[in-house]
């Protein structure tokens, strides 16, 4: 029954990735809690780099700097 | 005053669906609770079958096992 | 499969009133978009007022000003 | 180690502009609550006007009338 | 720099689970994406059972009925 | 119309905070989008320390180590 809610930038993120958090997910709520994994859901949010910041600014503009 | 968020599948949602949503749980924030439409908003999300998971495996896979 | 997150401020709320909501919520999905109810996942957050602002100040100003 | 989350409409949000509400909303933060800008998140959601609902109707259908 | 929320209802999660949620949900992003975890975020939200529907029932009725 | 979610650890934060906080994310969106203020919604929720997690770790324990 648990959610999880995945946010990371849309940077190269292929669905065999996607794949592997979904199912990383859902196996860890059934090993620490318990859960049952078939009414676990995930959701995965790809973000434009121009719509996420960290230290104030971008993350396009932070990796034309190389961070 | 209410905020509700709707994540749903993106297959085949028209906005004709979407508007109903958007009516309908509005609706049901002034039916039970008494809210102010006015100032009551809904979101909907619609997430890529990539990237919802559910059971471990996501939505994609699902599907072409016809589940 | 849809998660349904609706966002109010804690104000008598009963868990009535809450199990309507709920109930609620999962019928428009059923209703709509044909969504199957079993998987069908609604989670109710209560804010306190001095935590929710509109207009630019807290619930808790608002109601102290009749609004 | 804040997480901030802005949702609004897609319509005309320039990569500047959404610079400056990451840079606005991180110093928000370190204002009034002292936080460190370096491990603070800002994610900006927009979305499309047939997804967003106020007063029980998309942004669409009030964008034609005008409001 | 992903962010990732859980969403669980609160039946006896102890300090000592939450600290094993975080501790997987970052090696997770670690482990499939690369992600450096000092900028990984992990909120995990305990919802009350009253305030938890699936099956457009809540958790506190479910329980009660021994599902 | 739009909608900010500020996400803090309960840390401390007087209602007075609080209220600039939504004062300060109001004006943010006045200011850089011209958005109504009227219809703006910001959501502060205040999170216990052993359920946020950063670098693997809960806040809870960077306190103690003196993070």
């Amino acid at each position: 029954m648990p959610y999880v809610n995945i946010k990371i930038t849309n940077e190269d993120v292929t669905p065999e990735k996607k794949a592997l958090l979904i199912k990383g997910a859902t196996q860890l709520l059934v090993d620490i809690l318990g859960k049952n994994p078939a009414t676990t859901v995930v959701v995965i949010d790809e973000v434009d780099t121009d719509n996420w910041g960290i230290g104030g600014e971008t993350v396009t503009v932070r990796r034309k700097q190389g961070k």
